[in-house]
């Protein structure tokens, strides 16, 4: 009765999967699934196999060409979106492949910030080309492994997408964000106790003098960032030059 | 009674988490559900807050030198990886954040093939950079966002490894696997029915020449991975400096 207010349309996801019971699954639990339960997101997994036309239920076959594995039919696909989309037709179309192009903070926030997203999971070797091209799809990829399915993926997307939306987590959300923003790994983290088995907190975090802090933490996370991802460190470097001469502004 | 015995000593993976109930999750089902059921694989969630000591099962604390969120307290976490380690001390310790080394095929074959894996899950701000160094953790990333915990993330480490173990998966794996070891994004699939909405299947594909098949699904593979990822594409030219000429050789 006294709940919070939900805001007057909330960002929808639809999963089309084979797997609709694999959800909400994590994302019932924790801050995702407090801000579901509120009305701050919605979600509805649908189906793919309701959409087969055949008696014996089928939504694959045998890939053209030969190999191992079946591939998802275009015709039945095609059906399980048309159906996602009448319900929220203005949402991008992603299909999660190892193929698509590398999910990042800056796509997640550009789901984040729209209607919603539909989420087509792949299982067997794929999905018909054909009905990728014909829809439009956005095919995105979480990493360079191989998942049994798109299902975890699209937990993945769901999850870095929810945490942003408005109301969902407090300030915490965003200072972690905004590091990645700036195109650098996060500086380490310490807290209590500050002696802890022969090792201690680095002093400058104790000092109380926030520019030093300041300028501790980007030192760090410019170090991180150039030792562990030279990829990284390359397009932000070429972004802001004069970091690359390790001539840092404490904030 | 009759079950399929399991392998001597099935690959154990244990998760330390503040949300035990995320899992399985997704992992209950389909293959990897399977597979759990049938003791190829085991999977155990430790509650990290089991290892707080204090009267109010306190796990976090504020980051020294300040900032938003909270950071877990190496004392706590270190009590938690030892009881993990107890049920296995071989296993890599793995911490799941965005400043870790990018999981890729690789790690994760070489995960599968061990005894099975420790997963530290972060939530809030982070954990102490002290109990990651002091356990020599290794420091693993699925991708370049922000995730409301480590949770999702180690979801997908273990479906990736799983998916590996010995008769989890049948011959449909190591195809799709196998294009992924060479470096190159995977080549479209198409299915029945051959004509759909005005589309054709790619004659080739119904030729019955092998030969011709494999050299289009090559050519694809390597047209798809040059444009849509040219980070890729570079590493497996400088491999192959053969391919960079457009020089296929049919399987």
């Amino acid at each position: 009765m006294t709940a919070a207010s939900p805001p007057p349309s909330p960002w929808q996801a639809s999963v089309l999967t084979l797997f609709p019971e694999m959800f909400p699954g994590p994302l019932g639990q924790s801050l995702a699934g407090r801000a579901l339960r509120e009305g701050r997101w919605g979600l509805d997994a649908i189906d793919i196999r309701g959409f087969a036309t055949d008696r014996h239920r089928s939504v694959d076959d045998t890939p053209c060409g030969g190999g191992a594995g079946m591939v998802l039919r275009p015709d039945v696909v095609d059906a399980a979106c048309a159906a996602a989309l009448a319900a929220g037709p203005d949402r991008p179309l992603v299909v999660l492949t190892p193929r698509g192009v590398p999910l990042d903070q800056r796509m997640v926030r550009g789901f984040a910030e729209g209607p919603g997203v539909v989420l087509l999971c792949g299982r067997f070797e794929g999905i018909d080309q054909r009905v990728i091209e014909a829809r439009g799809m956005l095919e995105v990829s979480i990493g360079d492994y191989v998942l049994s399915g798109g299902e975890p993926a699209a937990l993945v997307l769901l999850d870095a997408c929810v945490r942003l939306l408005p109301g969902v987590m407090g300030a915490a959300a965003s200072g972690e964000e905004e590091s990645f923003s700036a195109g650098l790994l996060e500086y380490p983290h310490y807290t209590r106790p500050t002696q802890w088995n022969g090792l201690a907190v680095p002093p400058v975090l104790l000092s109380g003098n926030h520019a030093e802090v300041a300028r501790w933490r980007r030192e760090q996370a410019e170090m991180l960032t150039r030792t562990r991802r030279p990829d990284l460190w390359a397009r932000h470097g070429s972004a802001t030059p004069h970091a690359l001469d390790g001539q840092v502004n404490a904030a």
